[in-house]
């Protein structure tokens, strides 16, 4: 990844929080809790995914492809962005 | 929640499938790998939460809302499902 | 759809927006404009998108299955519903 | 854009066809058609949308900013796809 250490920081407080969101949901599914807290609960993640994409993405345009001097590295941290979103866009 | 119980033990397993996977993008970013490794990590995600999503959505609308007799309980049902999705579709 | 003539009105004017909002965009296209412009018009879309989207099922679960007594017209209103979630969250 | 003109027709086709499926969209509308065949037409341009939006931004990944020499050219590229992508998963 080689980021700055404070977007790294900031990441992972990002995955952990989504962590803790998915436990939340395995919870009460162990729990049996009522359905409609349960899908209200999974409806909420995706907010949290779609923030921790836009954050990774961007992320990455900034320290790989923006002011990449090196066109090797440059290309192949662009392949590596293009392939993720045709994953993220199928 | 009161589904069936096989229904149940699906559901948990799928939940538990999703947090290996936001596991091994927690793991990715404090190992500090590859920012392309992590993008794909990250992405293939959104397809087990699409997944999980419809088979909640599925599940309560077989159990709660198809074959329930009572107005009341069918009403609240309804009502669950249509702010899940508002949140889903924000 | 049978559906209040005020929810018709409602959900055609939202359809024709979103129809401008594509025909801006091949016009961008067909006049060759600049690409972050054509990418900042279809971004733009998707939330237009999940707006109808979202309307349309509320209004198909308050007018098709909610309050729908006869039991056979409201399995067959779930079951389309359910298809097309499935569809939609492919 | 001043993309390659055989991307440019691809891309044009494309952006009629969803066009095409919108307009389906309005005919069913104005034709009081099923609700059950409204939502299945709606949830299905999700997928032509997904589409085009992968196509674009790919487009723009290799056209702008992969082979980009210029710094300043490159910059500006990157910085349009952060700003649509931050549009598009908000």
């Amino acid at each position: 990844m080689s980021h700055l250490a404070s977007d790294r920081t900031k990441l992972l407080a990002r995955v952990r929080r989504l962590k803790g969101q998915i436990e939340a949901v395995e919870r009460a599914v162990e729990n049996d809790a009522e359905c409609g807290k349960i899908l209200h609960l999974v409806a909420s993640i995706r907010g949290a995914m779609n923030g921790l994409t836009a954050e990774l993405i961007e992320d990455h345009l900034n320290h790989h492809i923006r002011d990449e001097a090196d066109p090797d590295t440059r290309r192949k941290g662009t392949d590596d962005l293009a392939q993720a979103l045709r994953t993220y866009l199928k």
